[in-house]
């Protein structure tokens, strides 16, 4: 099944939306909000999947014409958001141009971060920065969203754990990163919100496609209506999504609700593009020195979305505009 | 006011303590719970202090007595909690134990890093550690709890979004910190559940002790049952709170409930203690080449409270015990 949310309050009206992304019904008989629903997701899963049978099925003549800008994000404040960076071509290139080793352990200990989860924008909410300076970036990843998970759980009882897989437009702000990661602890001011995509997806909905909690499709992405990239989040992905919840989950349990990410999706080859200027520019400094792709500026838009073989958009699209903030 | 909240379901009970500690009412009837409380400030605030005022005044004969084993964490999950390092002589003495010099941007630049808030351990609650090996740490530190808080805010605005103010005890796990620090993406296992006081303030129930958004008062810590520092909260913050929150909001908006940490108190001061062991040991290591005082062990116990200087007990008391976690 496919879940989102309707704008309203602070935590939306949670609706079960069809698999072809037209048509949705409120799902407010079995929770108010998708946190409601995970929170009690043993009761909540089976009738908000009755729901979307008879959905897909034709069968509610009271469903509605899904418009995106009306959707919230699907979780539009998350109580946990843990990103991970699983796609070592990423961490490599990055690292190589500036003539840094990757550590012998990064290839067996995932590199994950704590990461704001207090409010998500809306799939087709602009991003709001207050100035071009700050190098403004996309990253484009794979999130799974976790039922409550024990502390220190094995990598193989995680697997169970994962509820929901979705992307996510994970904004950064590259030029306030260096001067960040230098004071020691972490990320801050250089991720601001981010966007998750209009829908969340049971794995089930991914078939074949979700194979050892990895997903195994191309992400696109399109810069200013231009082809940027199509990384396939099923190739190069150093750590699964299993290993890493048990990761994020070692010294504390994870709630309902947790969010964890991929990181940017990366593949050695570099010949399907990216997932983030940043990763252009270091293919650029690698060739020539210095990098000619700009960040992002005022009125430039980013496009992430996943097509099945078949074609068909799984978790629609985000689609956003970075919009000038002014205080 | 001071508020808590009754262990029960995912986010507890909302209740409205006594100022002397003793009793409590349910305010059930202005909110379910804090967090709802602080969605809706406005309107929920002023009938909370009513309620406040009518309990103070010996006029609520439905008021029950306190128990604090009953009580979770008055906020048992929270969206957002952002922990500063503003006490520099912490940060001074930790650096000069490695011999290294604190950057000269760490007096105008606060250090500040996303922590995990999807679930505080209640004040009584036990904290459940995996191995001793992690070296168990407590870190006694003053907390504020915002309202909405626009983007970019400056230090003087920010100050008005600050509505409560209470005590944290954050949990570290000092033998994962080098590791995950070397790995530059700050922390994360090193950082498990930490434990909010029994009850969270509005700024008025401190009086002339809050003053400029510090708070002017020694923050008392026992260790298995033993004096082990009392550092002043007012004294060596190179930050305040307003300062803090701005840092925090600089490219994001604060979401109402949002958890800002001072960092661990201390002191230039040592003969007033200090506030977390590491800082104890970093003073054995300065004086004689090595720390004697051990991490904590499975069984050891943490005091830290808050006293005016009438004596009484502004937040309750935090007093948890290290407990073996078998998974």
């Amino acid at each position: 099944m496919k879940l989102g949310s309707l704008k309203g309050g602070r935590d939306g009206h949670l609706i079960v939306v069809s698999r072809s992304l037209d048509r949705y019904v409120s799902a407010e008989e079995v929770a108010p909000t998708l946190q409601a629903a995970l929170d009690d997701w043993p009761t909540a899963a089976p009738r908000l999947q009755q729901i979307s049978r008879a959905l897909d099925a034709g069968q509610r003549t009271d469903a509605g014409e899904l418009d995106f800008e009306a959707l919230a994000s699907p979780l539009p404040r998350a109580f946990e958001f843990l990103d991970g960076s699983a796609y070592l071509p990423h961490v490599e290139r990055v690292r190589r141009a500036r003539g840094a080793e990757v550590p012998e352990t990064f290839y067996t200990d995932p590199l994950m971060y704590q990461a704001t989860s207090a409010g998500f924008l809306g799939p087709r909410d602009p991003v709001p920065v207050a100035s071009e300076e700050y190098g403004i970036d996309f990253e484009a990843e794979v999130v799974v969203v976790t039922d409550d998970v024990p502390m220190a759980v094995s990598a193989e009882n995680a697997a169970g754990g994962i509820l929901l897989v979705g992307l996510v437009n994970d904004v950064s702000l590259r030029n306030l990163i260096p001067q960040e990661l230098a004071k020691g602890f972490g990320f801050l001011q250089s991720k601001p919100r981010s966007a998750l995509s209009p829908v969340l997806v049971t794995p089930d909905e991914l078939g074949e496609d979700w194979r050892d909690t990895v997903l195994h499709l191309p992400l696109h992405s399109h810069l200013n209506g231009e082809w940027f990239g199509s990384p396939n989040a099923g190739e190069d992905m150093q750590f699964n999504f299993a290993q890493l919840v048990a990761h994020a989950a070692k010294t504390r349990p994870l709630a309902a609700g947790t969010i964890v990410g991929s990181g940017t999706i990366a593949n050695q080859d570099t010949a399907v593009g990216a997932s983030c200027l940043a990763e252009k520019r270091v293919l650029e400094i690698i060739a020539d020195g210095k990098p000619t792709t700009p960040f992002m500026s005022f009125g430039d838009t980013i496009r992430i979305e996943m097509l099945n073989a078949g074609g068909e958009n799984i978790f629609g699209t985000i689609e956003q505009v970075i919009q000038r903030y002014e205080s």
